[in-house]
């Protein structure tokens, strides 16, 4: 219902505040974040000097992590004043992206349009026009989709930091660390690399049979919690179908399409369907959205979500502070040094 | 017997390999932990340019997920490309830390000496003079009694990362952002800063007992795990103790100690005790480190313990997915927003 009748701003006013805003709440909110959407003159300095080669993830990271040292709410842990911090985190992520984009391409930065929406804003920064109606409502959809997923791997290592009474700020990227990761929001960017490995329709069948044989694995196919369909996906597939359509290139749904049949087939009983991450890659290439940045995409995306478990949590706080079982030797002997061999 | 007997560097070996080194192998160890010291120059620069007025935790995150930016080994993910990561990550906090206390007191940066073992080159880089061997040892135990501690949550934060197949450097970015909690590494900074509070002996039993009766926290007091005294606080009060007597400076030492004996009388049969933050404030004040440095040499010390529990659970890996049971409202219905109220 969310991605059908939403926005990005009412959703993460939702997951932040627990109802969907009135007219004029969301007005307020919305505003808000098109407010806080600029960076620290040193951070965007920083952009500029950092090396074009590293993973966009690791500088997320960095300027992420260096935007908090400016934030004028930084000393604030009040209710209002950690939500003004999560919505300038949220609004300032996709700043980061699309500044980070422009300068590693020796471009000038393009400033964001207070005008526009956190969406068509993004795809406006990242290409420098703004986007169509309609290709910035399949992108806010996108986001919708991936603002929230329950307690998956970085919302769980953005609690168990918060859960020691850490700042918001390190909470998220703590995230950003977890996402990072190859088995949770590395996987979209390597979906788009295994179409392109494949390279045509009729090599899909036996480029999957022939990994199930090998077991490497196949990836944007199954979930630790979806053991059905996942529903993301199915309204992704939805608009990879028609922008491959709208843009007359239907190798990668082609490809995408026989893998999920073949997929299905194969393995469907055992509860592997395609995640969320097998159709967002195709939708985000049409959007025109550089690979390497799918995953900020994601960042960018859940960052909400991640503020919003991290707060309902920390209401009634408790450390994370697991036992161990120890199953290593016992009684281990301080040997001194010329005693060892 | 460890901190006996052993240095930080050979306890650092220990945790990452697994045994205790030969000879040779600690050589060998020593000598690449002292040459991978240096800072990246873009780091440094970056140092210089932060704002004096953050928390230092917030610096260390930013310097240490920069400095990944320039890892020659940044791309390598076999054992010994990580070893290596780890090590130049354990041997650069040291210098992060001491750089950016140099630069925000208008100080010129002193670079590590490769004739100095860990913690004395520590001490050197943060006063300009070479440490008198006796406190550089002192210091080295501190060290190994903070390198690793279990599952405790900053240690925790880490594997969560890394369980997504994330990098290292984001794995212990994680865990210096869980570690900056109050409830967590921010605790030893606290117990000065009570003791400062109390002022002199004569107010000690009074300030305890208040605190009792309005349920305020007694700082370095209490832990999830040990329910006895902490072995770690019986060797650092030692230390404290004995550089109360060396400086003939009794203050902090008399009032903690009749803290301790008012907390125990009135708690210890709850399993109340104090723990490794309660006694290690006290002598890092006599080592001349400034208070807010607390907690980011609370990270230099446990980076290898944080490097070695991931490097475990990564070898036999299964992405953290917590499950959680739902129990907000089912079934709300998506009021058009001209209807919400």
């Amino acid at each position: 219902m969310l991605a059908k009748y939403s926005t990005y701003e009412e959703t993460s006013y939702l997951l932040l505040y627990g109802e969907l805003p009135t007219k004029e709440a969301l007005e307020e909110f919305s505003t808000k974040m098109r407010r806080l959407r600029d960076l620290p003159k040193k951070v965007e300095d920083c952009l500029r000097e950092l090396p074009p080669h590293p993973h966009p993830m690791d500088i997320l990271k960095v300027a992420v992590s260096h935007a908090a040292l400016y934030d004028p709410d930084r000393l604030r842990c009040c209710r209002e004043g950690v939500m003004r911090k999560v919505i300038r985190i949220v609004s300032q992520i996709p700043t980061i992206i699309a500044y980070y984009h422009q300068t590693r391409s020796g471009q000038e930065i393009i400033p964001p349009d207070p005008e526009l929406g956190h969406a068509a804003n993004f795809l406006y920064m990242l290409h420098g026009k703004k986007p169509e109606e309609e290709e910035a409502r399949i992108f806010d959809i996108a986001l919708i989709l991936h603002a929230e997923h329950g307690l998956n791997a970085s919302t769980f290592a953005a609690m168990v930091t918060a859960s020691t009474l850490s700042d918001i700020n390190s909470a998220i990227v703590s995230a950003i660390s977890a996402l990072k990761g190859s088995l949770h929001g590395g996987a979209n960017e390597r979906v788009l690399k295994m179409l392109d490995e494949i390279g045509s329709l009729d090599k899909a069948e036996k480029y999957v049979l022939n990994a199930l044989r090998v077991k490497r694995r196949v990836m944007g196919f199954g979930h630790r919690v979806y053991k059905t369909y996942d529903p993301r996906a199915r309204i992704l597939k939805e608009y990879a179908e028609y922008l491959s359509n709208k843009y007359n290139d239907r190798k990668y749904i082609e490809i995408g399409k026989k893998i999920e049949e073949v997929m299905i087939r194969e393995l469907g009983k055992k509860g592997i369907f395609p995640n969320v991450d097998f159709y967002s890659g195709i939708v985000y290439h049409f959007l025109g959205i550089p690979r390497d940045l799918f995953t900020p995409v994601f960042a960018m995306a859940r960052s909400v979500g991640w503020a919003a478990h991290v707060c309902e949590y920390t209401t009634n706080n408790r450390i994370f502070r697991p036992r161990a079982y120890y199953i290593g030797p016992e009684y281990v002997e301080y040997v001194p040094i010329e005693k060892r061999r």
